[in-house]
């Protein structure tokens, strides 16, 4: 919109403007807001409500799932997963309800204890500091942020995060200790890491407790038939003789059930027996009956992956929805620039610099509920106030559509306000 | 046996050592050492394995469960343990599978943030002191083992912790913050505390931080029917003028399924906000699906009670054995003094000083596993190496008596051995 005149402006300005007004006057209550699948993607999985069913409560070792113990998890569900997660079953464990959990507590620990290759207990550095690829996702910067991590951002591109910023600021700064990675269909951007970024980031040279903590939240979650080869950032790891730098992370949170599904933790031998000893004073075992209900339910990596077509065909219409509404409502204007993912939650939309926060705030008003302006940078500060998260999986085909018409009205009356401001 | 003269005392060593061979000659393989339920008591849950059944995932809000969300946990089942716990339904949170796991991630977040009244983390204090009650939970002192927080054993009186040490403690030394207490039917003496002790317990002086890790593991687990009535800590602390200081734990680990059970914190409404705050960085809600399935089970607190009825219909025979077994076979001999709780998972025994890890030991190269001598004090040090936890829950009842029959003569022939050796 750029190139038009004042005069023209001032018309689109005043188009925007009824068409906002009537979208208040409609009164919505929608949420574009959070990744949470919808209740349509929950019937899927309906047979947990069910299972394992009366008598079923042992593993095929025999042991009773109903006690204590097996801190580990079940071997069944873990071998069902080490395929597409890229981790040996040994070195792969089945833990609680939630991998961002995982993450947590494994920061905590790295606090209070430190990590093997490294020398003293985080909390004993003067600073700890974390890359954070942006856009990124703000449940891994608010924990940051709670144990007073510092955050250091490092730009995406399309093929994961931009390697010569990570060599570099690895290079110079020992701090660094941590870098969040969400390496297949990224929160937000979609962007899948390349096996060149990751042979960069693995074995980049880096304080030698420096982690990478591999959020493989979205690696079954294709969208598409294009999809990635799934890379083993162990093996790679140890390749490049920094076996112990990756930290795999993953649940079926958006599998099975969020909140009643199970998470998982992949890593080298040494970093297994850490967390395994750190676990062996938190708690006396997972909950296993949960786990058999999942090997139940899925059976096997076949399972997963039929399981996850039926994901994909609820899913693939709405992210096509997305696409097809800023293609029309959008890109005539010129404004916008978003990602169309081949996979995972999330697209990641660019509008004018500076205009992010207006266009959240009037979505706001107008009941469409988006996720906060901000919220993909760390301490929820967007330098250029640009990039907003859209969550279409959420809401019905139908009440998407009018959630996403209605915010591209907020976009562009946003975007001339801006331009009108600025001229 | 003391007043034994030594032919009389190498008389019975010859016995029991004949007794001992014989036993090591069974080639036995039985298992006295942990608190797990027994297979029949885990049928008596055996709801759990199907439910909540196909298309049963709201609340009685009308709440889809399945999804995110819910961090406090569901209020039905809050509502369910509010009355046993004596803690207010808004005061009472439905977590994780584990309150291990919960009192492990209160003092690490005390650790790294502090708590409310506080001055500072209490990472951030030269000392950090808990008292241990003894004996007392294992478990409790691997938390504070693990995290560098010195331990003080407190003896047990009949009615609690004594009062006069705990009083003198913590008017002399600013560094305690924490004590462990089971209040009902401790583990492992079954002392139940009177109200006289926990009025105590809440009102002497004490650090503004200072914290009563109040595990209610076994409030409903009765084995008689002169039931203690229950102690509303929080009630009691809120008059003395310390309504912060207690943090309740409890669990349904022994209720339903250990590992597949629900675990509950309870505590003021300034402790629930800092916990709240806490895990909203650390979790996006619990597993409300298997809250659910207790709600069905369970369905209100006279389920409760007539479920735990049965759990007592299995253990009450057990607990009968371990004291008919004592005291056919080790009071005619004036060895052991030993608890016959009212409830809870354990009897404690004392053998002659000096005499438990010898026993323990023994009964171990004869195939019975008995809990590690010492394990019921901190650091695994009892000085005066005497007490044993027994815990006779898990074995079947026949099962039961081979073990504390062979588990009896191992101690009568480590006291004969140690009387032998004194003279």
């Amino acid at each position: 919109m750029n190139e038009r005149s004042v005069d023209e402006l001032r018309a689109l300005h005043a188009d925007f403007s009824a068409q906002y007004d009537a979208l208040v006057a409609r009164g919505l209550k929608l949420d574009l807001t959070r990744g949470k699948p919808s209740a349509e993607q929950l019937d899927l999985s309906g047979g947990l409500l069910s299972l394992p069913g009366e008598g079923q409560f042992r593993d095929q070792a025999g042991t009773d799932l109903r006690n204590y113990g097996g801190p580990l998890g079940l071997p069944e569900l873990r071998s069902i997963f080490a395929g597409p997660l890229r981790v040996p079953v040994a070195q792969l464990l089945a833990l609680g309800n939630s991998s961002l959990n995982l993450m947590h507590d494994v920061i905590v620990q790295a606090l209070l204890h430190g990590v093997p290759d490294g020398v003293r207990p985080w909390s004993r550095e003067d600073t700890v500091t974390f890359l954070a690829p942006v856009p990124g996702y703000d449940r891994h910067f608010s924990i940051c942020e709670r144990y007073g991590i510092r955050m250091i951002a490092v730009p995406m591109t399309e093929e994961g995060p931009d390697p010569e910023v990570v060599r570099s600021l690895l290079a110079t700064d020992p701090t660094i200790k941590g870098m969040w990675c969400v390496p297949v269909y990224s929160n937000p951007s979609g962007v899948v890491y390349s096996e060149r970024i990751v042979r960069e980031l693995v074995s980049a040279p880096a304080a030698p407790d420096f982690r990478l903590f591999w959020d493989n939240a979205y690696a079954v979650h294709h969208l598409t038939d294009a999809r990635p080869e799934p890379l083993d950032v162990l093996a790679l790891a140890a390749e490049a003789g920094h076996p112990n730098r990756p930290l795999v992370f993953a649940s079926t949170s958006k599998v099975t059930y969020p909140g009643s599904g199970v998470a998982f933790f992949g890593s080298s031998p040494a970093n297994i027996d850490w967390i395994v000893r750190n676990m062996s004073v938190q708690t006396i075992g997972p909950d296993k009956i949960n786990q058999l209900r999942h090997v139940q339910l899925l059976r096997d990596e076949a399972g997963v992956e039929a399981h996850m077509a039926h994901h994909r065909a609820i899913l693939e219409p709405k992210f096509n929805a997305v696409d097809a509404i800023f293609r029309e409502r959008l890109a005539p204007f010129g404004a916008g620039s978003w990602t169309a993912p081949a996979g995972g939650y999330f697209v990641s939309l660019d509008v004018a610099d500076g205009c992010a926060r207006r266009a959240v705030a009037l979505a706001g008003q107008a009941g469409i509920a988006v996720t906060p302006a901000g919220a993909t940078f760390p301490y929820g500060d967007d330098p250029r106030d640009r990039n907003i998260r859209i969550a279409p999986t959420f809401p019905a085909l139908e009440e998407l559509g009018t959630a996403l018409g209605g915010f591209s009205t907020a976009v562009l009356l946003a975007e001339t306000e801006a331009l009108l401001a600025g001229r």
